[in-house]
């Protein structure tokens, strides 16, 4: 009899997404596993448990977790979910890990090899499984969706008989997948498109999308791109120039979406109260950095905020989960092409070269300890 | 002094639309008109009272409707307002007379000459006063935002590092102003959209948008294109023949917008019950029809349904309204284009011309009675 795998519902309120899809529950039996999904797991994206059985899947319940020698979840276990955990079982999912220590000691404790899908490095080798692409370019679709729910005019311009409607000035700062995607479904749905951001690279691609890039372009800015694609947090005085360009240019949008992230730090503050004031009622704001303390000043998580002179503030939480049933098919995958490069497809088992770079880059905890360089020293006794 | 002309904020908790815009206002004091804004009555519009002012209005409250020449409306006045209004002045609004005797008879009663805008004949003259054009096309686009909105999955094709999230199946039922701009719509988020409609001459026009043509192709289709442009109601047969078509090509779709009226009657019922329960979960239907008794079996006004397969029927009340400051900028156009075709220029009053054909085709009541000849006997003591 071979390895299980397993995969849970997930237990919080506000994930919709699953781990597994049939594509890739069919693709693990055809590599010799077990694979045990719970009752339920992909109601939230619309995969019902019968889509689950008849690709190769037992449907379970929770304790199956006992017998799991891989979980693969969406968000990091729990310590009453980590408590019926096997010792040894290698667990996959977003983990998560800046400022959460104790829950990564947690991990260490229950003795699970537990790997952070959000550190993949962004190589080529490892594009398939790159979780924060795939989930921010639907995030990024998602923000322009919201951003039209909630605004009061059209965003296309619209030549009608009795005049014209104009298109929706909008300004997406930080272009990373999701601000490339929103700009693109911006421009889909009309709108007028400017966009920001700290790295020069990015000017160019933001102008073949058919919008207009906004920036002081001084040295600093030409020389801020980093390696690994992400930006780095910019000095005071290249924000405060900054701030200054997007404070004018702020007052006259219609919609601004925002997405800075700094990986394992608050999101950076884009948007003031002062610039939130200064635009016309009616206006939109959508934070997506919203669950990482917010790029907009007065976002609150899960809500749509009206100001006092009738600015909505958009702070949906779990944003790919608004769209889970796309969100999930593609995390599956991403999940499935890890977990394939650590399968012996000979002996049907799980077997993890610990010297492989996107092992050594993901992997937390592993025998019991917190074994990634940037969080062990975190978690050592004190 | 000359005479007046009042706006007063609708008192429909579901109205966020107003009569006039800062620019018909401007245009009508350039007439010779005082010009009485209800305080507030732009508010669900973002137009503040400030905006009136600029443009030559004063604002005022309900009570000044009692001097107005001319009250300019988007919904019919109630009886408690007809009470406030001066016997004689004309009164232009949305009036939703089929159904209300009662309501005309009280507008009659009240001594007002009322004119519904939505019996405007679709003639060239009159398309720039075209309410139900202008508000429809507002409508249809607003349509394909809400389903984005309730839909849990993109509805572009997205092709990326970790696989293809397929284009949505939009499917669009009634191709009028709404559903052309529904067509549109869809299609610019990327959509795969096919429509129906009872008119052949509109298969062309969803050609060029891009969109697919669903038919039974008869006889009967093919004779049914009526002068007005409005859809004729079909025969029985050809509809259960419409029907196995529709019901086959529905059960694979992913989105459906019904926006099928017929003037004067209750909405055709498009989508049955089993119809509804043929889609997979997940799947959105919008019924813009709701408030006229619905395209779509399950459909609740005012409220989105989840059916027991995981359906969800979006029943939104006032669609047009949802876009409020766009809606009220083109509704406002429209009334003023009619307007000043009964405004004296030399004498700065208005002059009803009884003869002119748009006159003839709106006005409901007129010195005590009902004086539209498909209201009239209604209307009619019994």
């Amino acid at each position: 009899m071979g390895q299980t795998i397993f995969i849970p519902r997930e237990t919080d309120a506000n994930e919709q997404r699953v781990a597994a899809s049939p594509d890739t529950v069919k693709r693990l039996v055809g590599f010799g596993f077990d694979v045990v999904v719970e009752t339920g797991a992909g109601a939230g994206s619309r995969i019902i448990d019968e889509d689950f059985t008849k690709a190769g899947a037992r449907i379970g319940k929770a304790a199956d977790a006992a017998k799991a020698d891989v979980v693969l979840k969406v968000r990091r276990p729990s310590e009453a979910e980590l408590k019926g955990y096997k010792s040894g079982a290698a667990v996959l999912a977003i983990m998560d890990p800046y400022g959460n220590d104790a829950a990564l000691a947690a991990m260490a404790k229950a003795g699970v090899t537990g790997f952070a899908m959000e550190l993949m490095p962004r190589i080529t080798r490892a594009q398939v499984m790159d979780v924060l692409s795939s989930q921010a370019n639907l995030a990024g679709y998602q923000a322009v969706i919201d951003a039209a729910y909630e605004y009061d005019r059209a965003l296309p311009m619209m030549m009608t008989a009795a005049g014209t409607v104009p298109a929706a000035k909008t300004f997406i700062m930080g272009v990373g997948v999701a601000g490339l995607q929103a700009i693109a479904t911006a421009r889909r749905l009309g709108a007028v498109v400017t966009a920001t951001d700290v790295r020069p690279a990015v000017k160019e691609q933001v102008a073949s999308l058919g919008a207009k890039f906004i920036a002081v372009e001084d040295e600093e800015f030409k020389q801020a791109e980093t390696a690994g694609g992400y930006a780095k947090e910019m000095s005071k005085e290249y924000q405060a120039k900054q701030a200054a360009l997007t404070a004018d240019h702020i007052a006259k949008q219609d919609i601004v979406i925002t997405t800075a992230l700094i990986p394992g730090r608050p999101a950076p503050k884009l948007i003031s109260a002062a610039m939130v004031a200064s635009m016309r009622p009616g206006s939109v704001i959508v934070d997506l950095a919203v669950e990482r303390g917010g790029n907009v000043d007065g976002a609150v998580p899960g809500k749509v905020v009206t100001t006092a002179n009738g600015v909505k503030i958009v702070g949906h939480l779990n944003v790919p989960g608004r769209v889970a049933a796309s969100a999930s098919l593609l995390y599956a995958k991403n999940l499935f092409a890890f977990l394939e490069t650590m399968i012996d497809k000979e002996a049907k088992a799980l077997k993890i070269n610990r010297d492989d770079e996107l092992v050594k880059a993901t992997m937390l905890t592993d025998g019991g300890a917190v074994v990634h360089p940037q969080f062990a020293k975190a978690a050592e006794p004190t």
